[in-house]
């Protein structure tokens, strides 16, 4: 059963336009191959995924909508002896300069235009298949930060929590880590994008945990703050004072809304509490085949959110040198609101 | 003290040439910047990366020999406020046609030209510090390895093979898995390139596992086959033929023979034993900041291996649907030889 993508892809193209898709995560999403050596060729008639004898048994299991093409020789060179004359399009933002001057010095009768996005804006809104497997990814986050917890305790450090949080998700099933996770303990928290080191969790630390999973190439994110012993005043407030922030912002997603609306909720809402200069960083970004994708939340953003468009909401304010909070949750955008993919709980839990 | 990548690279270009570099290995190797977004621009005086808010600690935690330039702006417009006039080299593997349409509307004045594997012809020869880290990965590794082989018993999963092994790299100090591992039981052994699945290792099959780790960006990459109890003759048979090749063509790597006499070691040892037509994939690549680098073993390669490559040597056989062996190596050219960094047993070892 076609999965209906190449056929969005040829409603944004003219009917007799060829395009060639070089991003592998573009690639993935249209035709479902994974490997690393590919390319895609949407023609009027058929599209073809081209790839090398490496992946045939791959490319064989993984693909959908496409015709498989195993070569020999040069991916490229092969393709464009299917594409002679007429409008070729290539991703501006993928396509290389290589294979730029490889296509004008193989085909004299193409019209070459670059274009920005294109693959990008069919991602946006998810499929009931694609929210299946960004939901499985989540469940599987959460279970892992649960066991986590439990397993929490002063002499940890940032690197083992980060490793041991990462197995946990394997074993509960993810193909992978979606990314490298952050683990920031004590003043480590204060930055917002902290590298694991081997700095081991005093009793008083806050623990920041900035993680996710992959699942079938999908992606999750959230984060969450834990405190080593007895919470101090300083952390109950900065921590209670994000959550609200979130919880508000959370609370205003909804098919219809601007991702510069959403943004200002969360900005107004700090900078109220007089800490908006504490909120360094961006409010969220779409999630699906990429950990960072469109739409991305901002105060200049012209985007509109969709119903079934997945996306992050992290509101964070870091006080340097002392600490800092972020709560992060990956939702389902819907018509009247959202369904919270990553609702672990938002207290801020004592561990060890 | 500077690490002489800069240097090297100018000794390349003509003295007031600009050169963009956009690939984040290149960027890494002449910088050490490891963030995921950045920018380096070498002028005929400084060379400049150019990365935003979000790695400012990371950036000055990391950099060597560049003067680094936090933005909050679009880095490549930024960058060509510095290049006005005169010639100004890109990568044409790495740079997009979205990155060439940008630098042509921005500079009237410059004269554009793309250069192919520019950096990646620095990146042949490890220097100490380079060398260092790759016989870390590699140890890393091998002690990963040992750990697994007391552990592997019928019944595991390929899949739980994979993670066990990736845990272990980790627990033992790994930054991450070098690349997904490649682990095949059975007659999975037959397809060179396997993903794991949910087959569990039963009695009588053959495990391949083809792994690695990677430290401070470097990688280790090596393959070694185990067998669940006793094995039979075939597989004794085919184990001792790809263990013998792997022998004999490691013996003939030094700095001054070339790749394709190397490959030809390989390929002419397989079909005097009539099993040539069963050694289906590349015989070896270069290992470095990339699990995949140059130079790449080819008849067709004209290509001169030199002291301080480090390169694999993995030869194989696979018969279809019944099984498959390979044995791979990471190893340091030298002078007069190769110094073996992942010197684990060639036995067929017996498991379970």
């Amino acid at each position: 059963m076609s999965k209906g993508r190449i056929t969005r892809l040829r409603a944004l193209v003219v009917p007799d336009e060829y395009v060639l898709i070089t991003n592998p995560v573009n690639i993935q999403y249209l035709s479902g191959y994974s490997g690393s050596n590919g390319l895609l060729l949407s023609t009027p008639d058929v599209t073809y995924l081209f790839t090398d004898t490496r992946y045939e048994i791959q490319s064989a299991q993984e693909c959908f909508d496409v015709e498989v093409r195993i070569l020999r020789a040069d991916l490229l060179t092969e393709a464009l002896k299917l594409v002679t004359e007429g409008k070729l399009t290539i991703e501006a933002r993928h396509a290389t300069v290589a294979q730029l001057e490889q296509i004008n010095q193989a085909s004299s009768g193409l019209t070459v235009t670059s274009s920005s996005g294109l693959i990008e804006q069919l991602r946006v809104c998810k499929d009931d298949e694609e929210v299946e497997l960004i939901t499985q990814a989540c469940n599987i986050s959460i279970a892992a930060l649960e066991q986590l917890s439990q397993e929490l305790r002063p002499g940890l450090t940032e690197r083992e929590i980060a490793m041991n949080l990462e197995h946990l998700m394997m074993q509960l099933g993810a193909q992978d880590k979606g990314f490298a996770s952050i683990v920031a303990t004590g003043s480590n928290t204060a930055i917002p994008h902290h590298q694991p080191t081997s700095r081991a969790v005093e009793k008083g630390d806050l623990i920041k945990i900035d993680f996710g999973a992959k699942v079938a190439g999908y992606h999750s994110d959230c984060t969450r703050v834990f405190v080593a012993g007895s919470p101090s005043a300083w952390q109950l407030e900065l921590h209670e004072t994000v959550r609200q922030c979130q919880e508000v912002t959370r609370e205003s997603v909804r098919s219809g809304v601007s991702c510069a609306e959403v943004d200002t909720v969360a900005r107004a809402f700090m900078d109220k509490r007089n800490i908006g200069h504490l909120f360094t960083h961006g409010l969220g970004h779409g999630v699906g085949l990429e950990i960072h994708e469109d739409p991305f939340f901002s105060r200049q953003s012209a985007t509109t959110i969709e119903a079934n468009t997945v996306v992050t909401v992290e509101p964070g304010a870091y006080i340097s040198e002392l600490g800092g909070v972020r709560i992060e949750d990956t939702v389902l955008v819907t018509e009247d609101g959202y369904v919270d993919l990553t609702n672990f709980t938002y207290d801020l839990v004592t561990i060890g």
